[in-house]
């Protein structure tokens, strides 16, 4: 009988990822085009199809060979359904039944879902929170993005809505955020609130990879403004902890690169806030399969279904 | 064949609640015991041995009709093996096998769990939030409880405590809590904070009683205290809807005997605070089973087991 391979695909605002895995998960081939390459709606779903056409042949298989497509998407969906309700950085997707029409072009199983649960759900079976049964996810980036894992599955609430770490609120009378409300988590450590408080302090624009750099070389003003982004964030991990005794903390995106004392301030911070037996026993991890985690956490949706 | 009761036992710091129950979850018979007329903890198990065969024969039953005894305890309890960790509020018990001590005395199958677990367990099964999958329970009273309802199920977390929505911390530089953090929810709209802010307002010591009384006879300044404490839940309550995407929230528990001043502006403020979809479809309804809700919740758990 002839292997099998999954297709996985993690669209992104900026890039989309189109990937071949083998059923253990090995990425056997990739390739990344531009998302904003394609201008329509339907520009992107025959870009999709195309792409995928080409790496089915490119690696010398045929269709049959095919488990299935998986989908990471940037925005909120149906999954059951799968359904995209739309996507907030790419205009003109709007209640689009995109796993029927992908089914219908490609003739292949087709499974979707957000791509910070998909992330999540990655992590839990094959990365840094493997076998923790109540695990949080959070990406940190432009957005907070977040993902929960309850009792070793993927959490999705009344509207497959949940897992919005970012916009719990950590003051009152805090800034505007977003989404529209005041003081939420993304509105102090999402990339832009960062990089203000950088350029604040510095006096000059700085790019968070500098800030990072100026960080690990010791230099305190640097440090300062990631510890304080560590203390924000511990503050909010702590409530989440003292509600749901969570096992464990992922942490991944772009920001969580700033590493050690990024890190070592949110523990500190979550440990002061968090109740004694809640925040003893929860592990707080930095995510390990990196900008892969969207593409993997596709395929196992694939080969493991949606529960 | 002989009916068959259930005897739940309701423990608080203050009131020991026993109950016979019908396998429908009527309440039949009941009395309540002071707590603190036991001393010591042999007494109180003595006590509560003393007081179920006391119902069972008041009501002309023999043991062989009883399904089981159920108890919620005001404390962190580990459910599954039985075990009382602590309770903060009556001293002497730590790590004790509550379970096997009752069972060996009484020879009757015993369940127990935390109260506001149980609480939640009652109102999703028979009250406010039946068929409403996932759902938070919030008592308001001394301290803010809370339980979980996620796919139907109580939700426990790694070692049986989540549910801890009192310390959900809403401010950074907030109040010191009773758990040793700063700004939890509780150290709000705890009975305490509350009772403080209207002898403040009012310039002289008053009851929750009276301010309810105040403020539903249209008085302004009692008005006020409750719609910032409604303000401040509904802020807390957002970042959890947000988060979990809940099907629906209850609130139970003295405080919420405030009504509807409380309850509307802790909607309004839930609405401005949270997400569009997750708000839209969350609906808050009060307690429906009152101070029954622990008694029910434990006969329920003795009927249909942990999980």
């Amino acid at each position: 009988m002839a292997r099998k391979f999954i297709i996985s695909i993690d669209l992104g605002g900026t890039n989309l990822k189109v990937a071949l895995l083998d059923l253990q998960y090995n990425i056997i081939d990739r390739e990344v085009l531009s998302t904003c390459s394609f201008l329509e709606k339907e520009d992107l779903i025959s870009g999709i199809a195309y792409s995928i056409n080409r790496i089915i042949k490119y690696n010398n298989l045929n269709k049959t060979q095919i488990f299935g497509l998986g989908l990471g998407l940037p925005g909120p969906v149906d999954a059951k359904r799968g359904i995209v309700h739309f996507f907030p950085n790419i205009p003109g997707w709007k209640e689009v039944k995109f796993r029927d029409i992908l089914k219908k072009r490609l003739n292949l199983k087709v499974c979707l879902d957000n791509d910070a649960k998909l992330m999540c759900l990655a992590e839990y079976k094959l990365g840094a929170a493997k076998g923790f049964l109540n695990t949080l996810c959070v990406t940190l980036g432009t957005g907070i993005g977040g993902g929960i894992i309850i009792n070793g599955k993927i959490y999705r609430g009344l509207n497959n809505a949940a897992g919005e770490i970012g916009h719990l609120p950590i003051n009152e009378k805090g800034p505007l955020c977003n989404c529209g409300a005041y003081g939420c988590l993304e509105a102090y450590v999402g990339n832009k609130r960062i990089l203000n408080q950088a350029r604040k302090v510095f006096g000059r624009s700085i790019s968070l990879e500098e800030l990072s750099l100026l960080s690990s070389n010791k230099n305190k003003t640097a440090i300062n403004v990631w510890r304080k982004a560590g203390g924000h964030l511990g503050f909010a991990l702590a409530g989440v902890v003292n509600l749901l005794n969570l096992d464990a903390i992922v942490i991944g995106g772009g920001v969580a690169s700033a590493g050690k004392v990024l890190f070592d301030s949110l523990k500190e911070r979550l440990k002061q806030q968090a109740m004694s037996v809640q925040s003893r026993h929860v592990k707080v991890f930095r995510a390990k399969l990196g900008s892969d985690a969207g593409l993997i956490g596709a395929a196992i949706l694939v080969k493991e279904g949606l529960d």
